[in-house]
């Protein structure tokens, strides 16, 4: 099939849902529906859309828009390896990170998805010696710490994943193989704080950097260098770990303990089933989890291929989120997991979408006149009902939201109090939210009205498992997909991040062009 | 002064505000101006306003709106023990933890600055007595670590301080006096977690609940209990102390360690100042440590009564905010703070501001036709550049920056690499930020165009000391303060967050009368 690239103005879809009258969800939502607006999202993962303000003639327009944009087709045309990335001219890659659904990826004469495999298969063993004894720190110690050292895409998505599995690892293996750190921010002080809770002379550190040459990682290297010096450690990079590109200056220094290679088909972003995660993942918390982990995003690559939305549950998110955007105009997206293990999820979601999808011109670098990607942000329920939630009960916007809960608990630690455990507690809280954003409550005493028609849908499972973690980002990541293609725009670059450096530079030069560059650079003591 | 209580809309300087032009940054932003355009906002704390998009006539319209709101006035009003929480009928007095700036306050025959005054002192005694030794643990042993249980304004503020003062302490003082844990959520792996890593031999708990009826705190407490008889530990409540209002059940409860007390005039998101925040503060980080706090608070506190707009940094902020707001409609203000240690302090901000101001009701309970409070969300720079910046720089909407930097670090530990230090570079990437955000940069290719006329704002000091943050943190209650007066709403309630509390009951009964909130519990298998 030929793929054309159109601006969702020109779709008739998109004319058709701009008549649309909004749906009151008070009329709509009823118990059979949220029995029946449920989709399989791999791994276990459900996604259930029966609190969002769609009907049938929404969906079957939401279904046509798919339809004109060809966003399924182009799903598999990214697979095959077309150059989806117009901006950097590259293909696009990290499904074949999972498993492989369509043909071979052959370039420059390798098969990627085999060097990708064999990348993930270096990892799990090299995890497995450091786990058996067979390498040791310098003084002859196993190691029992891990400290990632890389920054956005090297330590958002691998981070939360971490947090999200820490614990479940705890139990089922009765210990974590080895406690992970990160450090990220070019402010010296994460890099000490980091260094002040750790044994050094037990440590492994994984420097990532793609281009070898990101400012803030390559700083902290130094400083970790320059601290287990200090310790004692003769040689620190018999401690380090590089995940780098095979072109990156890092990549040619012979001295690291190991190397792991990633390429230019991994944005940041999507690369925490890469090497970029893989590595740290599997010293963590082992191989076999992070292999599981790549398993459920598997499982939700392929769902996403499904040309009937109904049975899409990215696609349907992706839709019935950028029907949230450009038809009702809401800006900004809330992500809330009853769950205290994603914590750092909706950070990562936060780098995921607003990266991908902040974009104001479409594939071709024209201006584009209708909104794209939302603000991201979210904390975990129920922390966020005691903070943010007034606003999104009872404040001038509506801000639809997306909540993940699980049946069960990770820890399996609970007692009841007053007749219900605490995982009950805090799913019928979730369960309370869900209907009292959707359907409010009238009171007299206005200040205590609830007006309803907040719009929420639910990501659910039976436990938050290395498998479903892995389902839950890669649904992510093909919601963004989609909007993205949607939108006709590139989600896979990131311009808007190098005015920024650039001007940086200039600034550490002591001489920007800049006079009011200047002014700011003295006022903050740069120089 | 007689105070008069009338909505925005109704003002002479709001309609005059509606027909000013936008200011364009590229044209306004001058060096001249960066210098100018500062107002000390307490301790050492400075408010730049310079890439802000306001001209002197907008300034004086905002100043005019200030003197027609009476806000200045009405934050008097309140300093005296006005009934300023109208839908509760309560006094607000959070300042007064901090100092006094009026007449006494007495209620029921007690003057109220004498109560927290005396409440900060038996905490910091009680500190002392733990420090020393005199105070040990069941076991006969000292304690090292320091639990919080609460939730909400409980959790986020004092985690958000101790966060921020942890690694300046460990320098100044060569290490903690106790180590801070937090368990908040309902989710019991939360508690789960915390326990796994502590010592709970050599812990002391400090259990926090105004009502001393919150859902999440009392099981986390009854968790912690058992897990601590579990250890051994035959009477936790020994290892426990309680913040509580006089009147709670709590409060009763003899077999405490301790009990320290906070009144209804403290809302839970202002409570950072009081016991609430206090206790964990000088147990964790020392007495003196949180005496500083507090006096860098009662400084901005007191900057705040300026009536010239141009002196008073609070007032300023929170006026351009709302120009931001209501003038130019934009929905989100990002909060951006170069600095580590303040990586919670965004989550902070976003229960203060949402909470107090996502309200649509004046505080008469009538409906009001401008849009109030925004999302607010926010993480440290330099990570967020390589997270959602780029939508920041590139994406459809405008989202206005409220960043916040240092001349210093805390920890001193740096070193130069490539002519820089990392704190060099981490504020030569803020001024850089600053720039390419108002003056944006052309460029042929659109997709690396940059528009600029995107605004900030600076908070900066030397240094991030226990004094700074004090001042950091009233700034922004007291800029919330000012626009819920000048939006004539009740910042100081939060009846938004009452109905998910009702339905929860009712799902806990296990018979909901909402048969749709049935299907959504038995979904999460609740029961």
């Amino acid at each position: 099939m030929e793929l054309k690239y159109n601006n969702l103005d020109r779709t008739k879809a998109y004319k058709k849902l701009k008549k649309t009258k909004p749906v009151s969800l008070k009329k709509v939502l009823t118990s059979e529906r949220v029995k029946e607006y449920v989709v399989d999202a791999g791994a276990g993962l459900r996604y259930n859309y029966a609190a969002k303000a769609v009907d049938d003639k929404i969906i079957e327009l939401l279904s046509q828009l798919a339809v004109e944009q060809q966003l399924v087709e182009k799903y598999r045309a990214l697979l095959s390896g077309d150059v989806i990335n117009t901006g950097e001219k590259r293909k696009v890659l990290h499904h074949l990170q999972r498993g492989q659904l369509a043909e071979d990826v052959v370039h420059e004469g390798v098969n990627l998805r085999e060097f990708y495999v064999e990348q993930h298969k270096k990892a799990a063993v090299f995890a497995e010696k450091v786990h058996n004894g067979e390498i040791k720190s310098q003084s002859g110690k196993k190691f029992d710490t891990v400290v990632q050292i890389g920054i956005g895409g090297s330590d958002l998505g691998p981070r939360a994943l971490y947090y999200a599995l820490e614990q479940y690892v705890m139990v089922k293996k009765g210990a974590l193989p080895l406690k992970a750190y990160f450090i990220s921010n070019v402010d010296p002080d994460d890099a000490a704080l980091v260094l002040s809770q750790i044994n050094v002379d037990t440590s492994l550190f994984v420097l990532v950097s793609k281009s070898g040459t990101t400012q803030e990682t390559l700083a902290n290297a130094e400083l970790v260098s320059s601290y287990l010096k200090e310790k004692g450690i003769a040689q620190p990079k018999k401690q380090m770990l590089v995940v780098t590109s095979k072109t990156s200056p890092l990549a040619k220094d012979p001295d690291y303990l190991e190397s792991f290679f990633i390429d230019d088909f991994i944005g940041g972003r999507y690369s925490a089933t890469s090497p970029v995660g893989g590595v740290i993942l599997s010293l963590s918390l082992g191989p076999d989890v992070f292999s599981d982990i790549l398993d459920g995003a598997h499982q939700a690559d392929r769902l996403a291929l499904e040309s009937n939305i109904r049975k899409n549950a990215a696609l349907l998110d992706a839709m019935i989120g950028l029907y949230e955007r450009n038809v009702l105009n809401y800006p900004v997206t809330a992500i809330l997991p009853y769950s205290q293990a994603l914590h750092r999820f909706p950070a990562h979601l936060q780098q995921l979408d607003m990266e991908s999808n902040g974009k104001s011109v479409n594939r071709y670098g024209e201006p584009i006149s209708y909104s794209t990607g939302p603000v991201i942000f979210g904390e975990p329920g129920t922390n966020g009902q005691h903070s943010f939630y007034q606003l999104l009960h009872q404040g001038t916007d509506i801000i639809p939201l997306q909540f993940i809960g699980f049946e069960k608990s990770q820890s399996g630690f609970d007692m009841e109090i007053d007749g219900s455990s605490s995982q009950e507690k805090l799913n019928a809280n979730l369960a309370a939210q869900i209907i009292a954003f959707a359907k409010g409550r009238e009171n007299n005493d206005r200040n205590k009205n609830f007006a309803g028609e907040r719009p929420s849908s639910l990501l659910t499972a039976e436990q938050l498992t290395p498998s479903v973690l892995g389902a839950l980002l890669a649904h992510y990541e093909n919601k963004v997909m989609f909007q993205g293609f949607a939108w006709n725009i590139n989600s896979f670059d990131q311009e808007g991040v190098q005015l920024g450096k650039i001007l940086t530079k200039t600034v550490l030069s002591k001489n920007p062009d800049d006079k009011v560059l200047d002014s700011y650079a003295k006022l903050l003591k740069v120089y």
